[in-house]
């Protein structure tokens, strides 16, 4: 997607050494390139958050295990030194599972090997190929949630189709396109006329800090409000659509996102209005079932409720907004029933939240 | 209610010249005493947010009048004067009823006395009396919302009573008690186990700043919370009712109450919980009967949104939260149907949200 008239992605190769990321730790407020030449780097790029995003925490793990391969001493050990790295990659945020994941395919493909050369080609092979997927999952869910906002489109015949969306599952949360962004994205290229409604997503922002940021320089028409506004706007005839993105979501397509977003389906299905949800397959959790009672629900810090961050004079500055002595609570994300999900959409299309619908997508109907 | 272990309230006279606020403005970072002694200082004190909420308001500006008679000059004018400073002080905030309300019950008052001496006491006498009923009005709220609480706790077993309030609609906005706080402090008072859960609410954040502090310095149990996790905690059984207070209902009982009040009722009638509306019958607007459609939303600053106030080294500081480019929204305050309202909490005691029980608390059964 487009950042001050270029094309970007979220992480790239940059020569053989040096892979290169955006800086979201200080969007919207400054546009910084990030460097990562080792393994550490890419721990404390995970670690503090230079990158966020499943999808992305992935691909930046996989290129962590190649630059621990570009570094290993060309020896027998290279084998133990890559497990080391991976450990130490796992360690920077343990719960993303991508991430995991990412490195233990790393494992799996270069095991094989003995040669140290050749290990180190097909690592870079691996994280690019990674890329590349992550790439077409979320392009394939823009193409298949296109029809979606066309279809409206085509009845408002050239107003503007309104969607909703709450935190940022846009293309700085993956490597491009995004998930619940891809369709809308699609659509504006598309010519379609769209206009986002971004919930600013408190605590930490994302929807003002980065979803609006990540519209604006890729042109699409948008607003930022508070969390309380959708109710509003959905009950005036202002919303068209809702499209989030998803953390984890259960066997039968209970939804966990985003704090806040169980508040906007409900209101969604109170006023008759589509819920849908983008994903890719791999962020499906087929040995959870009820979603809203087997999904454990993360704490954060209190100090993400207790302080803001926001720009002054120059400066990103972090400011208390409550007072000093009033306990606080930090929950990271809710769960929304199925029964509330007009569709989900993923790299594979349209699905029903249902098991039966998701074992179809999966290819293991008769399983 | 308490602050720092003294009694206190919003508003009071100090001497004969000088009336007395808390600065809201600066709460929670500081406590702050502010004197008015001029109608020109009360008109600054209301528009600039020194004191705020309906009831706070019009106590003021009463007493705002009190003070243009105390320097009116002695003479046949000051009948003149007065409206002249009537129609001042209602400009400070153009859309508060009580403002108006309270200005014209001076005018009234006042008109059929010619002497100046008599006119001046009498003022302060109609201040005093209005100070004096709104606290009163918040008081019987306190006794009438009490066995709703008490009865939970009975349930509860000596398991606090977890109450979830949105915006401010506590002492501060009133002289004492509150609306939507009555009943908690009530239940506190008389050692009720409770505990509140405070919706930050955004933009203005009057939840973080001023409820939580009021409850805090009462030594009231409370958490704050993004306005995002409410439906979470209701899901896991966390609440057991909710108290909002309201800035106009219907003559039906629609309840007009700051921005994402509707997105809480939702959820509390998902989750089979109660959900009250605190509130003088003074708020009832009866000319209007569908709220959701009468009712005209406020669109506020845009800075609102852009800008954050908190507090960092000693300074209350602003800082920008927004893209410098994104477009953002404001609206003031949605309205929730009577549908999602389990019952009013008023002065005259509990009624349900219906225009045949509203009328028969004014009294007006057969008109």
């Amino acid at each position: 997607m487009k950042i001050y008239g270029e094309p970007y992605q979220t992480i790239w190769q940059l020569d053989e050494t040096t892979i290169q990321v955006i800086d979201q730790r200080v969007l919207p407020f400054r546009f910084k390139i990030f460097d990562l030449k080792t393994a550490k780097d890419v721990h404390h790029a995970i670690h503090d958050m230079v990158v966020r995003g499943a999808p992305l925490i992935g691909v930046a793990a996989s290129y962590g295990m190649y630059l621990a391969m570009v570094h290993a001493k060309n020896n027998d050990n290279w084998k133990e030194e890559l497990r080391n790295a991976g450990n130490y990659l796992k360690s920077a945020r343990p719960t993303a599972v991508n991430l995991a994941y990412a490195v233990d395919q790393q494992l799996y493909k270069l095991v094989g090997t003995d040669d140290y050369e050749q290990a180190k080609n097909l690592s870079l092979e691996v994280a690019n190929n990674l890329r590349t997927k992550e790439i077409e999952n979320c392009r394939l869910i823009g193409e298949h949630g296109f029809p979606l906002i066309e279809k409206i489109a085509r009845k408002k015949q050239g107003k503007p189709v309104n969607i909703l969306t709450h935190c940022n599952a846009g293309w700085l949360a993956c490597i491009d396109y995004g998930t619940a962004t891809a369709p809308i994205y699609n659509a504006y290229d598309k010519g379609i006329k769209v206009h986002v409604w971004v919930d600013e997503t408190r605590p930490r922002n994302q929807g003002a800090r980065l979803t609006a940021w990540e519209l604006q320089q890729h042109g699409v028409p948008h607003t930022v409000i508070p969390d309380n506004t959708g109710g509003l706007l959905m009950q005036k005839g202002m919303v068209d659509m809702v499209i989030v993105g998803s953390d984890r979501t259960s066997a039968r397509g209970d939804v966990a996102n985003k704090i806040g977003t169980y508040l906007k389906a409900l209101a969604a299905k109170e006023n008759n209005l589509p819920f849908y949800v983008a994903l890719p397959l791999s962020s499906i959790d087929r040995n959870i079932y009820d979603g809203v009672n087997e999904i454990p629900i993360e704490q954060r810090s209190e100090n993400e409720i207790r302080y803001i961050e926001g720009y002054d004079e120059g400066q990103i500055r972090k400011v208390r907004i409550t007072p000093a002595k009033s306990p606080v609570a930090n929950y990271g994300f809710d769960v929304t029933p199925a029964d509330y999900v007009k569709a989900l959409i993923t790299e594979k299309g349209l699905c029903k939240p249902d098991e039966t619908e998701i074992k179809k997508l999966f290819g293991d109907e008769g399983k």
